[in-house]
């Protein structure tokens, strides 16, 4: 049996190992892709240290990892031609749908009862091989560069997101520069908006915004994030606000700072439920409308960012910060949670 | 000059009082209207409580109330005869806009940045004569009942509540059979509503429901109200909440019946922050959009209305409880604090 | 080999006739169904009459009817229990689409670049028995009767039609009562518009109009439909046009009636190229929108048929005038043609 | 009577003149503006030539005129701070309206029934003064150039259309480079476009196209459009059509190149109605929206303009290809007719 390097939580504790796993067998409907670079994602981190919500979701062993892009080498008997190749170069929906549920029948394939991820309900992409069903197969042109083709599914929630509300000749405010913090910021800036002030802790994170984009980067620890924004913008404040660090603070703040009749999308994940939010003077009485944003719209997501990476419209190459070979993965794992960090790229040997 | 009956908080602390007053001179943008039905909304049982709210707000003398309909008796002289006319039948937007701010000039009129509310920010209508600016006069048609054209103000939050969602061919949970919430029903059912649940802990208040077309009607107090649900409509639950009771616990309830991807209007106003709110998995992982609701679009949500009354679509009727002449707005004040009531007129003498 | 029951178009010229043919074998993705009722649309009698469109599309012999409902009785190998099980009753959406073109992967399934038409383009449902991809099959509630099962495939195009406008409140226009003019009556009404006036040449088919619920039925033959309708609802005439005719004259007067903006839904296929059609006057400067239509949405459109059928909010009952044993399709060929008809159900033997 | 300069159509004919005119007086609601800046029209070509439209709606004598910018220099007496003072900076809505029609009502200005136009149905702006409604004025800020402050109601055309669809990450074909093709091509790059293809039989405006930012810009009379546009973008062509030049072969070319599923925005008026138009094969079968757009939203449209110009976003210089004094206005038409010209602003004496 034909054996690859992956990267595993082998037992239900705190930890990953670098194994030797066998090259996975596609079924009729499947692809099998060679493995050229899978990204780290917060989740991975997660996993990682093993926190509640991996304790409750994750049943090892399991190979990690989502976010990736490969070369299909193999395709199961029941795929078409004009489904997959041998050859082609692919990205994929980490999501897995049913495709007969309510949700997934009216077209919000996103929020399938039945979701099945990658990396964290079957192995993922931290390795050589990944044997995936074809359905959730993405073609890229042949010239997109191996790391930004892993980015995608990442990219993909920024882009969501962005695209759920309507920053057309709008003020932004980004709160919170992770990685999707991040890449958000091009895309309202490509989708329209008029300004982009971005807040973090993290001065590295706000260097980052500043070069992904952002108008203005505010550290609330030390800035007056309220005044600055007003003072520049005027008191109306910001027509959207893109939350995307599950920091109730944040939430708050942007909420106040967000026009009468604006719209907000929130992504970032509090790590429990939410005290102390006013929703009626800070939504209700102001006639906000929040969009719960999670995963991607499939496949019209990625439309769009195959046309923004494409027509040179978003730039994700900043947001690179570390590369590390598959076997390496730790450092990865510290860049990860050293905060001083945009995406990093792992590489399979090949 | 010649005098009125009005109903005013005349000090600063609970109660109001029966009072004589001058009649109002319109200015030349206004008119004045002899008032044949004012209807008490909840906000006027706050003001005669004197709550929290009322004793930042409100300045003593004020002549109260804002759900009115009359007649106008008399025009400033700058008025054009298309804006109005002695002798037109009419109905009021309480809400008084700048009309040069933001909001005002790209159509959010409803949250105008300097907004007067009639019979909170300046005198009302309960009184037998109100001027107001033309700007805000809706014309009614001419065989339009007294009472159902007072409710109109409080039904147009309905109404606004109801079109800030699609409700077409979908499962509709309303939390909080106020007055408000009693009105959304048969809007819900006008626009398409496949079936409509309604909660409340009023036994009155759910009879109500049931008049006013509700499918089912629930009392949390009693009834498991989750089970209940997924029993008529399965897993899914429902695909729109519309929450008018401003209760955390109904908001929550709410939420976790709320299919993925659905949509929740929100115009029930908690007496504070709420805490203990789950927005990770109750809103953002499962794609759920939350409108925040206030007022009435002018004049979009009236010309709404007066198509549903029009044609028989909506009857309001069943909610017309109790009636009182404006020198008995004691008992109506007691009807209201009493829970079991509906909508409450009263009627200045003409 | 086991024969059925089938019409069929045999030879490349005007006329169908009743065959014998195999019964299907359905494929590893297919499922068996045995047909219970199938109805007729206007295009099987175009293809009857073997007209232009006809002749460039329709490669006979092949087995006509696309509209129909029946008893899943066996499933093809590769078919999930969550898809199909034997026992089901079914109804399909006629358009077999690729899944992976731009169309069908950004969920505009309904303009498919390689759409093939059960009936049109693959044998039909004018047969005992049909095998169709599994992903065409909809799950129908038991107690729904078979001709009303089977006239979803054209109830979805009224519905699909209203449902791409706004009619809440709304004034409709309704020109041409064929059967999905006639089923879009219901569907504007439960979908809240205020008012519905239909139009066709027709007086049997204006009959059935009123039958459906039609506030106002007029003949552009004999009444002054403009004057009318403005004598009705005052010179603003109606806020939406659901053009069903295909006659040119119809979109044009239907477009003059329109406020301005106004939204038209355009379904009607009119025999080639219009002339004289003022866009600039009734569209351009009126600042009017026109939405092509054409199929489902796959399956946004079937979900909203359930609960309008299952609900009651739309009864479609009346526009069923003949029903015949499929033997006797020719009689109902004739009905059709007859133009005193409104939808007409076979029934294959079982 | 203190006199000015005005440009004035004089007597019901071809032609044009300057003359001596009364300074207006400002109404109670008016601010008289002194005009710095005003640019010429399409509008204002035909009115010079005296073409059919203009011989029903233009009722001589009348000053020509409604695109412009100026500094209020005095004010009604019923003009409020908050409106207007003197000192400011202005450009116009050059759409007078009533405010009480049913489209002024329900947020749809502009389609006034109403409305009175600046310039065409009374005194413009090639004037040194104009008095307007205060309700028109748009404040500028400090330091913008006049020139570009004059086209911002010709520039609300172009980001109107612009903004009726959807251009995110869209392929976008601009059909007419006239004026507000043009300065649509800088909108549809701000708000998302991905790819900008214009056309236009001028190789001059062509020229232009390119320098606003068109990716490819095409010439139906030499280039073989459907084909180039289809190697560039794959056969699907185009997501969204701007039809900019009221051409029917430009229309019935840019419907034939939208995807199935696509948007199309019309703004150019074609001289009469239209032949030959196959709405079924292109329209209707392939499932198309079609906007028909007219003038400017009041006032988000103006908010949009603000956002783009103050940002950056847009740089409207390189369309203004001529400058005269109010003098040379002769000039200024003449330009306008070679169409050898971008925007022409005239600047009356100050």
């Amino acid at each position: 049996m034909a054996m690859m390097q992956a990267v595993a939580k082998t037992t239900p504790g705190p930890g990953m190992e670098l194994i030797r796993a066998p090259i996975p067998t596609p079924g009729p409907h499947d692809v099998l892709i060679q493995v050229h670079a899978a990204s780290i994602c917060g989740t991975d981190l997660h996993i990682y240290h093993w926190d509640e919500w991996s304790q409750r979701r994750i049943v090892p062993p399991l190979i990690l990892g989502h976010e990736f892009a490969g070369i299909v080498v193999e395709v199961g008997e029941d795929v078409r031609p004009d489904q997959a190749k041998v050859g082609d170069r692919v990205s994929a929906e980490s999501h897995i749908t049913c495709g007969t549920c309510l949700q997934c029948r009216v077209g919000r394939r996103h929020v399938c009862e039945n979701t099945r991820i990658i990396g964290v309900d079957r192995d993922g992409a931290y390795a050589q091989f990944i044997a995936i069903p074809v359905e959730n197969v993405w073609r890229n042109p042949p010239d997109m560069p191996w790391p930004i083709a892993s980015l995608q599914e990442n990219f993909g929630n920024s882009v969501h997101t962005v695209a759920s509300v309507d920053v057309r000749a709008k003020r932004v405010l980004v709160t919170g520069c992770g990685p999707v913090g991040l890449m958000a910021i091009p895309v309202a800036r490509a989708f329209g908006a008029e300004c982009i002030v971005a807040t973090d802790l993290s001065p590295y994170r706000l260097d980052l915004a500043r070069r992904m984009g952002a108008d203005l980067a505010l550290n609330p620890a030390e800035d007056d994030v309220v005044t600055q924004i007003r003072d520049l913008l005027g008191r109306h404040g910001v027509d959207v606000l893109l939350e995307m660090s599950g920091a109730p603070a944040a939430l708050k703040q942007g909420l106040e700072l967000l026009t009468p009749g604006g719209e907000a999308a929130l992504l970032g994940l509090a790590s429990g439920a939410i005290n102390g939010l006013d929703l009626g003077n800070l939504v209700i009485m102001r006639g906000v409308t929040l969009h719960g944003i999670v995963g991607r719209h499939v496949w019209e997501t990625w439309r769009q960012m195959r046309a923004l990476l494409s027509s040179g419209r978003v730039d994700l190459r900043p947001i690179i910060t570390h590369e590390f070979p598959l076997s390496r993965w730790e450092d990865g794992m510290r860049a990860m949670h050293s905060g001083k960090s945009g995406k990093i790229v792992l590489y399979p040997e090949t």
